[in-house]
Order: C-alpha cells, then structure tokens, then sequence
C-alpha cells in the first residue's frame, strides 16, 4: 500500500457550525504521527531497509507534503515551506512532476529531522488557518483525504520501522510495552446464504474512491471462519511439510518459496528447536494461540488449500462482516482475500492528481480486508480495500479460512 | 500459456461405435503440429529465444510426452521410448518429478530432431493402439485433454517462431504466404442490458477446468465494440502521446513503459518514418485497417483509457459473444479483459498430476477471450479462458473496447 | 581500498624513552577521525550510499574495532565494551568470523552515534593504558598498524561523505571551506633514464607490507609528467568525443561508458552549458586549471591514449617521485598506474588475522600511487600502494602521463 | 579469449618461390576447422551456451569473416558472399561498425549450417586466388594472423562444445575416442638462478603483438616444478577443506566460491562416493594421476597457496620453458600464471582495424602459458600469452606450481 484511496463525497466534517471537531480530528491525526515516532531516533527515522519501505523522517514529510500540495499550493498567496520538498517527498503523483525515485528515500539525510519537525508545524500552521477560515466541500474532502492519507503511512511507519529493525543483529524493541495479540480459541465456521448481495459504500461517510461504487454480487451459499488462523495451526502446516509440498502452491508462490527460502513467517526464527517472532516488542516466543502474522498471499493460499479450505472472495469477506459474528475483524491483522485488486464495476478515480491515489494500483495486487494492530482506531471499514503484491510479507497480514457450502 | 486446462468431462470421443472419428482426429492433430514445424529447419528448431518461449523441437517432444505421461506409462507392459525424456519434457508437472529447467530448454541439441520424430512415431502407435483396444471414460478424457493441450501447443509454437524470427538481423519468414489479417471497417458500440446472467462451461462437451463451474454473476448494463482496435487506431494513440504520458498507465505499466522503452506494439519497427510489422510472412508495412496485435494488457489498458474506454470483465465479453453480433472473435487475436485470472466460484481442479495444468497458474495473470490466427480451427471456445501475465506480448492479443452503459 | 596493508617492522614509536610521542601520535590520530566527522550530524553518519562506501558512524566503530581485536582483545582481563561489536564491525577479516554483510552496514542505526563514540572513549582509554604500561614489539608493531588503518578510514569516510552528498538533491556542502585544487600550469615531461632500479619500502620506517620486499626491477628509460592532468584538458578530451570513441577505450572501459552512460568525471554536471563540479565544499564551476579528479583508471587510460601517451608503471612512478621535480605527488589526488595490484617477488603477508590486510585484494584491481587532498598529511610514501577495481570513480584519483623515451 | 593476438612481422610464408606451402598451410588449416565440426550435427551447431561461448556455426562463420574482412574487402571488385555476413559475424571490431550482441549469437538460426559452408567454399576460393596471384608483405602478415586466428577459434570450438554438452542432461561425447590425459608422475621442483634476462617473441617468426617487444626482466631465484599438479592432489586439496577455507583464497575468489558454489573443478561430478569428470569422451571416472582441468586462476591460486607454493610469473616460466626440462608444456593445459595480462614495456598495438586483436583486453585478465590438448599443433610457442578473466573454468587450465628460492 502506497497506493492508498481518495474520497468522493464524505460526512460533513468542517462545516461551519462545527469548526472544532474538524481542527481537533486535524490534531489528533498529526500528533498521532509524532506520537508513533517518539520511541524512534533521528538515525532510525532516515534509513530505508527496503524500496518497498520507506524512512520513518519521509513518512513525517511526505504526509505533510499531501496538504501542502493539495490543499495549500493551489491558493495564491501560500509560500512554500521549501521549494526542493515538492521533489523530495512526492511519492508516485506523476501529475505533481519529477520526484526522489523510491528506493532511494534512504539517503536523504538532509533536510534533518529537526527540519522536517519545522515543515509540519509550518503547514499545520497554514491548514488551521485554512480550516478556521472555512472550507468548501472540495477542501474538505481533500482535507479527509489527506487524514486519511495520514493515517494510512502511521500504519506504513510501524510496518516499515518493524523491517527495518527486523534486519538488526540487536533485533531493537520498537516498544517493549507494545501489547501483543491476545490468544484465539477454537475456529468455527459461519454459514452464508448468499445471493444477490450488495458491497461497497454507500453515499453516506467518507470512503476512498476504490470502495465505490455499491454494487450488486451474486454469491454462492459458503461459510467463513470466525476468527484467524493461529501460530500453532501453521506450525502444523509447517510440520506436516508446507513449505516443501509444490502440490500446495501457486505456480508463482513456489518460485517464491524457493528462489528467497521462505521456511515460516517473516519474522520468525528459530532459535535451537524453539520458534522466535520478532515483533515491535522486540524478540519473543512464538504464541502458538496468537494469530499468525506477516505471511504473504502464497503462504495464506497454501496454507488454505492445506486446511482443505480457501480464501474468501472480497464480496464474501463483508457480507459475512456485515452479517455474522466474525471475530477479529480490524484489531489485528489485515486478512487476503482471493480477490485481487481491480476497481468495482462502474469506478471512476477522483478528479485531478488525487485521482493517482489508488486507480492506478489495480493490476498484480492481492486485496486485503480488516484492519490491523498498526492501523489507526476507526481508520478502516467493512468496506475497506487494502492491497498489496502476494509476495509481500511485511504487511502485517493473516488469514481467514473459507469454504464453499456443504 | 503454459498453463493450459484440463477437461473433467466430454462428449464421447472415442465410443465403441465411433472408432474412426477418435483415430482421425487424434491423427489430424498430430499430423497438424507436424505441419506446422514444416518450414522449419532443425536449426531453426532448437534454440530458445526467451524463458518464456520454447524451442519448436521441444514443443514435439512435450506435446508426445504428455500423452505418454498420462496415457501410456500408467498402464503395465509400456516401455518408454527412453527413460531421459520424462525429465527432458516434462513442463512443469511437479508431480512427475524433476525436469529440464526452462531457462535451458534451448540446450537440448540432442536428442536430434530425428530421435523426437521417431518418439512421434512411437506415442503414435501406441496411442493408436489404446484408442482401437477401447478407452475408459477417464483415459478418453485424458486422450480429449492430450489433444487440446497439443492444439495449445501449436499456437505456442507459431508464437515463439515468431519471436525467434523477430531477433535477427535476417527478418526470415516462416511462411510468405501465411494469410494477413483483413482490414476492419468503423466499430460500433453494441449495448448489453446486463442482469444476473450465467458463464462458464456446461456440462456438455469438452472444456477445461478452469472454464467450470457455469455459475451466475450479475452484469450492470455495458456497452461492447463489435470489433477489434485497429493499427490506425494505435498510431493516433502513438501520435497523442500514448506511450509518454503517465496519466493514462497503470503504475506497474508505466514502469515497463520506461525500463523497456516500449514506443509500439512488439513487432512494430520504424524504417525511416515508415511503420513496418513483423509477422510470421515476414516484414510488411503496418496495415492501418487491420487489428493490432501483440500489445500487452498494459498497453490494451492505456489505449483504453485514451479511447474513453475501458476493457470489457470476462463475464461482459462472454455474454455478449453468445449474444451479440460481435466480429473477430476467435479468427484474429486474443482479446485482453480485465478480468485477472481466478478460479471460479466452486472451481475443482482435476484429480491427480493434469490436477497442475490450470489452476497453479491463478495469481498475477490477466484473462484473455476468444481466439487468434495462430489457434487451431476449433480449438477456442466462447467459455475459453487463456490467460498470460500483463506484461507479455509475444501473445498473439489485440483489445476488443467495452463501456458503461451511458 | 578497504583492503589496505600491514607493517611488517617499524620505526621505534613507542619505547620506553618515547612514550608521550607515541601517546600524542595515538591521540593526534584519534581526534583527527572525529574532527573528520564533526560536520556531520547523526543522520549523515548511519546512512550508506553505495555497497562500496560505508556510513561515518561505521567507520568510527570499525577502527575503534581494530585496535579492540588486534590489540585487546588478545589480553586476558580485558572485556569488550559491546559483545555484539565484533560482529557489527569486522570489516573482512574471514580469521575473525562472521561479520555484518557489506551491503548492510547502513541499517545499523543501533547502536547509536552516542554508543559508538562511547566505545571509542572505552578503547582510547585501554589502549592508552597499553601504551603507557609499556608495549613489546608486536604490539608496537600492531598500533602502527592501527594507526596508519584509522588513518585510511580518515580518507574512505571523506570519499563516502563525498559519495552520499552527491545523491542528495539538495547538494549540501560537506565543509564550504574545504581547501579547493591549486591550479596548475602546464606540463612538462622529465626523462629518466630507468635501469636496473630497486623500488619498495626498505627495512627502516612503517610501511605495509605489500610494499616490501624492496627488489629490483628493470626499466627502459622513459618519461613522465611533472604534474597532474587539468579539467581543461579533460574537457578537450570530451570535446573531442574522448566518451564516444570505442578506439580509445580499453575493451572493458567502453562497456562501462556504454551501460553507465559515463559522459564526464564522477562528479561533473552539465548546468546550461557550464559543467559544474560538486565537491566537499559543495557544488561550483570546475576550475579549468585544477587537476581532474573522481576518475576510473578506464577514463585516465583512455585520456592517456588520446593524449598520445601512456600511465607510467608503478616502478616508473616510485622512481620518478625519488629523484626528479614531481609535482603534485601526494597532496591533490592518487594517480592511476598501468601495473596491476600483485604482491612484490618475495611478498608475504603478515601472520595471524592482520595477514588479510592486503594480500587477499591481489587479484581485479589496479594500483595507484601517491596520495590525496584526502589523504592525511604524512600518512603516504614514495612506496606507497594504493589499489581499486578500474572502473571505481568515487576515489579521489587523477592521472599523471608517461611516454616511452623517443 | 576472443580477444587473440595479431602478428608484427613474420617468417615469409608466403613469397614468390613457396607458394605451395602457404597454399597447402591455408588448405591445412581451413580443414582442420570442418575436421573439428564433423562430429557436430547442425542442431549442435547453432546453440550458444552461455555469452563467453560461441555456437560452432559461428566460429565457422567468424573465421571465414576475418579474411573477408581483412584481406578481400579492401580490394577492389571483390564481391562479399552475403552484404549481412559483416554485421553477424563481427565479434568485437568496434572499427568494423556495429555487430550481432555477442550474447545474441546464439539465435541465429539462419543463415543455415549449408549457408555457412557455401561461405567458406567462397572465401577459400578468393583467398586461394590471392596467393596464388602473389601477396605484399602486408598480405602475408594478415594471411598468417588470420591462420592464426582461426586456431584460436578451433580451440575455442572445443571449449565451447564442450560447455554445451556439459550442460545436457545426456552427457553426449563430442568424440569417444578423444585422447585422454597422460598420467603424470610425481613432480620435481627445478632451480632456475634468475637474474637480468629477456622475454617475449624475438623478430624472427610469427607471433601476436602481445608477445613484443622482447625486453629485459629482472627475476629473483627460484624454483617451478617440471609438470602440473594432478587430480589426486587436487582431491587431497579438496578433502583438506580446501573450497571450505578462505584463508587459502584470494578475496575475489573467495566470493566465487560462495556464491557460485563451487566445490570442484567445472566439469567434476559426485557420482555417489566417486567423482567422475566430463571431457571431450564423455563422462568417466576422473583419473587422480592425470592433471587436473577446468580450473580458475582462483582455484589455481588457492591451491598454490595451500600446497606452500605460488604460481609462476609469466618470466618465470618463459624462462623456465626455454631453459629447463619443463613437462606437459603445450600439450595438456594451459597454465594460469600470476601476471596480469597487461602490455609488455613498449607495447604497440597493430595499426588498423586488427590493431583491436589484443590490446583492448589488457585489464581485468590473467595470463597463462603453454598450450592445451585442444590447442592445433604447432599454433602455440614458449613466448605465447593466452588470457582469461580469473573466475573462468572453461579454458582447458590447469597449473604448475613455483616457488621463491629456498
Ligand atoms: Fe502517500
Ligand atoms: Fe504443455
Ligand atoms: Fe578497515
Ligand atoms: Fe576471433
């Protein structure tokens, strides 16, 4: 995901009557941010331990960036906080013109941290005024937008700060009080009728463009598992040769698996006979009761097929959200689907450069719904649509079995 | 394609009563590969030009292994022709064990194209022998699949020739007389009411898993070209700045865009500021009236876009095939769709080692619909899915236009 | 060059009757490394550019690691300041185990800068101890070891900075007041006259030892340049398509201009119409009558080529610089030979670990002779054999032409 | 190498009243190369196996090229066999224009094997009729390098054959009577006394540009042993840890041996306990009393240092050639010196376009001495330089070891 979504129409959040919600969830998104690099230094928010990734100190600019550009550059009058951080902190907008290539973020050692700490000041400085001053309908979905946006790269700092220590031979807690996932009890299957369903959003709050439009899927009766598959589940698919059965794996997921030796999840090691995770509280035991995390699509595909089950269908994973008594929904892990990640029937992008935000994202990309413990509380929805390539792993993703009806 | 599909049931092929037409059409199929390796030398036949591609010798030999493989070897008293081929032939069915690596299927100077003809002949006479001694219907279904997967094999064949022929300086033509695309007239838009409609394969006749279940899905109302895009289509792209502006790409196409400096479809070639077209009659100037051909999804997807366009789901191209009016359908090229390439609701793939042919290959590939002048008469069907990665154009493909209803 | 060379025997430094020379020349060296990273901030130090450079902090560690593992490690009593440091900051000594890969060395940003020159306090402090309790020879032998190491780390950490800046969009100077290159007149050639000539270190003062054992060589007479090659003439190279004619390039250089499009030295930019240079002190036209640097020994022998001239041999350059009027030896920029990196007849290397100092980097590399702007003052000699791969640019290293006697 | 060697002057070969030996040397040589081939189909022929290799066809066609190139082109009224033959067959003249990527050889199917001997009928026929015509000293100098030149390509002819079938799962014989090695007894080491003498090829005969001028080296004394190390000392190496230790390596070498993993020499195979090797036979057991083949100069270099030796400098063993009982010098392996291959002091290269044989690929190489079982009899002398970069195995090397004067 960096490739996220942009809104089309959403909740009246800046009108007039209601001037201090607006600035207080304004607020709140962008000490959130801070709040989530505070356990970080200004050596571990400028480096880069992947092209996926990205440093912690571009997260911080690059949010700021998107209002600057979206919401302050376009009105006469606003000087930039400095002309080079258009090139430096675009990220994919090729309507906002040239920019820093990717996978070199990681060098940006200037501007310093401390001049980053400054642009954010100086722009919330100017949106306050902005939203103080009033905002028409257009300014505010940008401004929700641009929240939203926010929201969506504090996840991104946490996955990529997690990689990046992963990578330490300290292995570095993030936060050694960073709570873990609670145990899971017994999986038990729910049945769906089906039909002629209808997914997405509806007019009424704020969605990204890719959760639009509600549309009509016709659904075979299935059952879906009410919670996520654990750590002691696939410690038995791993027992019983997971990753050593090609009969198992996507064509793809097989390459995978072998070219870069995938033997468990990302973030597993063994150490002696015992499985070790590490996580943002640093190295620990495998919770066998916990859910698994940060298994890419294959591993999740396999494992299912393994289970004798399958992966929900997008459409499948929220009609059951929206009707059954699933578990797990968004507090802990994001769950791939077998749907991949191509717009709705009748989708149209956002007019303008926000119209890049996630359109231009859908081809070789897995969907996945929920929500995580990195996401921001009341950031995602039923109708959320993240995305990523099946081969990614850092996400912190899981599963959630299907199978077709009896 | 290698990936192809396997069929779970079939009309009666090779009945008691109808001998003869089992023989002559496993006979025309063989005769037909042959046929199309005749203007080849066995220099010409033993080089790969790409991983992706095959050498023609290779085709031969596969093509013969995979009826001794599931027809012949099974069954008690059948000597191979030589114990190395099942690792020299075998594609990718990891249930048969190791095999040549497919980057290194062009080293096989030997066996001789004499020796891969011989094994012709020796699968030949002993499938010969299967069919006049009688066939269960799980062997007819195995012979059935065995056909359709060498009629693949055929257009696989013509294409990696002509990727071959397209890498040297010589330009050589397989055949000068190898029929040129006709020249497409306007196209009109044919509209489609939509509703819950049914695709997929019945249970009559021969299909490929991948094409079952028929099941329902619901269609909004949409509107399709009855033709392809055509050459002079693709130039006034070319001229707007087609392949220059990144507003009209997907991401991951854009990228291709410029790693690979695509300018015009693959075979296309400026001399002076002329366009010239590669094909399998050699080099000839580029025919505006005619379809393009050999563009990759990504480039179907931009030129749609352009167009104010989009490209049709599977389920759009397939109701309206069956519907509509449409031109072009199976004679010309590949359509590319937008749908990615997923099992079914309910998809089972077969039993057993044919169990790899379809289903392992259900990640990171787009569907394509209909046929083209490298498939054999009689091969596609209206329910047929091929599919390739986005990226690829050495498939013979060409876009087919679809819109919301206005 | 991070393979650099060991003292076989050295100079009394440190006896009994010297201590506080060698205590100041430990101190002098020490304090020069952090006044080298003293306009760095944190940020600039973690990160690492390229595979071949390594991030300041890395380069504070690493040689507060060589005098840890060469010198205190061996005493029983001594406890390492960090167990993990051994890993994290072995360079490539295979007799000390495993070590952090080379390409990794810029995810490490624990442990902190404030750890880091915590650790060099720690070491300084021992090894003062060491010092002043009084040392045998080897250990002599082995802190001037570590002395002239650190010393080479002072220049790397320089070319590295140099390296990293120069990615920054923002070209931030590393100091504006870093001395810029004299100008230099023109050229004169010296003739000498060769012979039955010794080169290498004698037995007196430090030297590595792949500069040992002094031997004879036989020279034709020939002649050499006086002084350095100038930008201005660089740009007639240029002007006179020295980067587009493969009859000047060896057969290995011209496949590097051709896939890295090298147009101009390493740090050249094409502003307009008026090449710009960026250097330490940041980014300003290049100075015409400056000796051209930040140049492979591919482009200076392609110059030399063009030129109609030759690179001396090492055994030409160490003769030269002893008995003639050479300009610019040692204080500008290391100057490309024609004599590739080999160990001298006679060559061994050092015992035990510190034999991995030079030796094991004979093969791939050409030697150059001299020493830069970069270089500590007194830390070169006449004998001493610098070495990188042809192609490395972000040396700082020059040419000086030689000819055959007429 | 396909960087070779072109001649200065040479013996007359040629002249008025010796025109049957130059005619009967051309009929001799030019057969010899079909001789090489007739064991090849035409399928054999056509495949590259890697970019250093070459398809058979292709050196048949190369060779013909050089005289066309060199000796009928510039003559007015001759007539070129096929205007596209000069772009296809130009291996590396950069004066000759452009030319087939050299890791493109391998898709030139056309012009087909029967094209290519027409070819070489065409070229024979001119040729034959300029030196019957009567040749200048020019002419004859290039007739005579292009003689040379073609042995060169019969020895890589061989090589690269064997590479191929090296790779094929068939293990096919290029020749089951292919002479097998000599067993070699156990090794004496000779004293040579050094001193100020002179290497390189004299004015007399023939020989390449690299093997002049001759000069004078100084040599220390020292010892070089009176044949090649063998594959029971090789084994010895091998059981010793000697691919498991890299103190024995050079740091470049060490690298290849990790990420390539070499545990043998190239066409060495573990055959349950027993290793067997792959040659020009076929595979059969290897012979641990023959020499050892198909080893890097980093083998031989790690090898040498293991068994407390060195590798000879290519004076050392010019001189050691010329003077001593030396064994096994041109007929069994070429032998990888420690000398660079770099000019020797007062080096030309050839004028023209062959003035490209040698000197582009002065860097980056090692030299090695002798010749092998594959070189033509009589091609090599004792001043001879072959060279390869040193991670190559495919040369038929092997090594002798040398060592300082106790
Ligand atoms: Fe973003
Ligand atoms: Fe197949
Ligand atoms: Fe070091
Ligand atoms: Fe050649």
């Amino acid at each position: 995901m960096d490739g996220h979504s942009h809104p089309t129409t959403g909740r009246p959040l800046c009108s007039d009557a209601s001037l201090s919600p607006c600035l207080r969830r304004y607020s709140e998104v962008r000490a959130a941010t801070l709040h989530h690099a505070a356990p970080l230094s200004a050596e571990d928010m400028v480096v880069q331990s992947m092209t996926d990734a990205s440093p912690a100190k571009w997260h911080l600019a690059h949010t700021s960036w998107f209002f600057e550009t979206f919401l302050l550059s376009p009105r006469s009058g606003y000087a930039p906080f400095d002309p080079h951080y258009g090139y430096l902190f675009n990220s994919y907008y090729e309507a906002k013109g040239a920019r820093q290539p990717r996978a070199q973020r990681g060098i940006l050692t200037r501007p310093a941290l401390s001049d980053i700490l400054a642009y954010r000041q100086y722009v919330d400085h100017h949106i306050r005024d902005l939203i103080t001053a009033g905002l028409d309908a257009e300014s505010e979905a940008l401004l929700a937008l641009g929240l939203a946006h926010e929201e969506q790269h504090q996840e991104l700092l946490l996955m990529d700060i997690l990689h990046l220590f992963s990578l330490s031979p300290l292995a570095p807690a993030y936060d050694p009080a960073f709570a873990a996932d609670a145990p899971v009890g017994e999986t038990r299957f729910l049945a769906c009728s089906g039909g002629l369903v209808e997914i997405g959003a509806t007019g009424g709050g704020f969605a990204f463009d890719n959760e639009r439009p509600r549309h009509k899927v016709w659904l075979e009766p299935y059952q879906i598992a009410d919670r996520l598959v654990r750590n002691g589940d696939w410690m038995a698919f791993m027992h019983d040769g997971g990753y050593a059965r090609p009969e198992l794996w996507l064509s793809d997921g097989w390459a995978h698996v072998q070219v870069e030796g995938w033997r468990a999840p990302l973030y597993w090691r063994l150490d002696g006979d015992r499985w070790q995770e590490f996580s943002l509280r640093g190295l620990h035991p495998v919770d066998p009761d916990a859910p698994v995390t940060h298994i890419s699509f294959y591993e999740a595909d396999a494992f299912a097929r393994w289970a004798g089950a399958r992966l929900p269908t997008e459409a499948e994973w929220e009609l059951a959200a929206r009707q059954n008594g699933l578990q797990q929904v968004d507090d802990v892990a994001w769950q791939w689907t077998n749907s991949a990640y191509l717009g709705y029937p009748g989708f149209r992008p956002g007019a303008g450069a926000v119209g890049e935000y996630n359109g231009k994202f859908m081809s070789g990309q897995m969907t996945l719904r929920g929500g995580s413990a990195f996401t921001p509380a009341g950031h995602a929805r039923l109708t959320y649509r993240n995305f990523f390539a099946p081969e990614k792993r850092w996400v912190r993703a899981s599963l959630r079995l299907a199978r077709d009806h009896a």
